[in-house]
């Protein structure tokens, strides 16, 4: 029987695995997830490609993966199954078929962030594994207009890492970026058509600094319209962070 | 130097601790507390009193406990030395002087109790320490409804567990309690003069009985009207709930 290709939606506390990739005595969800497909699909070695890499300690909601497999397993059975095996900090939302050309990164047309900030003095313990506390007073209209100024088609090279120099063009959509206001603090959301490594948290580390004042209106301007290669945008810590969402060609990309 | 009393409010995450006792061969907040007090009192052996003991697994973002101690510290640096050498579980709001005969428990007025669910049906693992997952769906109209029915002051003998029977009285007021729509799914708030012995837990277990149509609120005013000493009441799981607030005299109870 020829393999079925499977998409498969994952959700993960990133705190205790040293990111998504398989790496060398690292826990990485990438890992986790091969080893419970092995255990699942009848001892076949099944690789699994994600929508995008998240790194040590990022968490996600909606992370996609896709894998090939030959047990002929309904979908809900892959789910319940890999879930009966798979440690707490990860979870399978969802499996379903998917045609045989299907690339959980490739085939992605949009993919939403969230970061959330806490701003008080203290964070409550049981939000510290995916909160970031920010205790300085933040000038929220400041970030509201910054927000708008790296909305858009645009070059964010200078919101790269020095990873971006790999990428064929470090032009993005950033179809949206909004500092919302949540019960417990703010919440950054970030949809675009794709992120260079790190891009996130680094829109989400200018949009603090201006929101202290520490950098103007202006300076983000020029960082769009001078993009610097060796820009030392600084990056907001990763426990903040999720994959919220990705969405795949003839998915409407709405304001869920 | 005579001891000064201390008021010191404390957020924990009681995922990983057998409650907040002090109790042999388990990780207890109390006994995390005192051993931090002894490592920063100066050697001196200082117990703490709580406004409440919360059983094991649920959560605090405001307990309020008293000590007394001579170390001739401030406010804040109490709470920072504290908080040096407290586990990553546990975080000290803020300590304060408090009169000789302050009680965290005795001298308490009200409290607020919250308890979170999730309505969907794989709850994220980054919920899975404050959250309980309902699948059900549930009659919001009749969980208000049942809400109202309850609150007020009433004998809640039907909503004690047996431990209730040591109770001078079971007559509480109630003052609060409701079911709020929050992004993530419902918070229920619970405000009273006092708590039994896992009476949140059983108004919370009845709120989602009569939300998934399992009982009528004529049920719940035979409980209040002709309260059953051994009635089984069905009670929540402990992770779900925090401990959020304590008043105390002269502090308005107000809808923080």
């Amino acid at each position: 029987m020829s393999p079925q290709r499977y998409r498969c939606t994952v959700a993960y506390d990133g705190t205790d695995f040293g990111g998504w990739q398989v790496q060398p005595n690292l826990r990485t969800v990438q890992a986790e997830i091969e080893t419970a497909l092995l255990k699942v699909g009848a001892g076949e070695t099944i690789r699994i490609h994600c929508s995008g890499r998240t790194d040590r300690g990022v968490h996600a909601r909606g992370q996609v993966c896709h894998f090939d497999a030959s047990r002929p397993y309904t979908s809900g059975k892959w789910q319940e199954a890999l879930n009966g095996v798979l440690p707490r900090d990860i979870c399978i939302l969802d499996v379903r078929p998917a045609v045989d050309n299907f690339h959980a990164r490739v085939s992605s047309v949009a993919k939403e962030y969230r970061y959330f900030l806490y701003l008080d003095a203290v964070l409550p313990p049981d939000l510290r594994r995916t909160w970031v506390r920010e205790r300085r007073q933040l000038d929220l209209d400041s970030m509201h207009a910054a927000a708008a100024l790296l909305q858009g088609e645009q070059d964010f090279l200078s919101f790269s890492s020095n990873r971006g120099v790999e990428e064929v063009t470090t032009v993005r959509n950033l179809m949206r970026l909004a500092v919302e206001e949540v019960p417990e603090g703010l919440c950054v959301r970030a949809r675009a058509d794709g992120f260079m490594y790190k891009m996130v948290r680094q829109l989400v580390g200018c949009l603090l600094r201006i929101g202290r004042a520490e950098m103007s209106l202006a300076d983000v301007q020029r960082l769009l319209e001078f993009p610097e290669r060796n820009h030392e945008a600084p990056s907001a810590p990763p426990q903040g962070l999720f994959l919220w969402k990705v969405w795949y060609a003839g998915e409407e990309v709405n304001n869920v």
